[in-house]
């Protein structure tokens, strides 16, 4: 079973590497782009093939290392 | 309009940072992982309104920035 997560700062925290991108964007000539946001995207291969517990053991795994709580937020989609 | 692009390395290439994660996860206690590929994800606001252009737009800049597209694949949604 594959799962897929993604994280993303939380609306509020400073994102650098986002207002890098857009800084870019504008140097090389896309006008329009008026927000960026950059994240992180973790697809996983599960042995589990029950998709309720797949999706409760992902969440586990984000709480402890894949996501900062903190900052971050994280959704995760079972595939 | 919102934009989401995800930029995955592509199928072969060795992926470092997922491996690390993979090992991680394992060392965590967390069993049955049998792979793990990260890449990032890119959140856009686009000044653009219609959906077709910004599209195109997008991918424009995944060529140009977004992806290296020797080694990395990219998707692109709009939101």
């Amino acid at each position: 079973m594959k799962a897929r997560v993604t994280v993303m700062l939380k609306t509020g925290v400073l994102d650098p590497q986002g207002e890098a991108v857009r800084h870019a964007l504008g140097s090389l000539g896309f006008q329009g782009v008026n927000g960026v946001r950059q994240g992180k995207v973790i697809e996983l291969d599960l042995a589990e093939t029950d998709a309720a517990k797949a999706e409760a053991e992902v969440k586990a795994m984000c709480e402890k290392l894949l996501a900062n709580t903190v900052i971050e937020s994280y959704r995760v989609e079972i595939l």
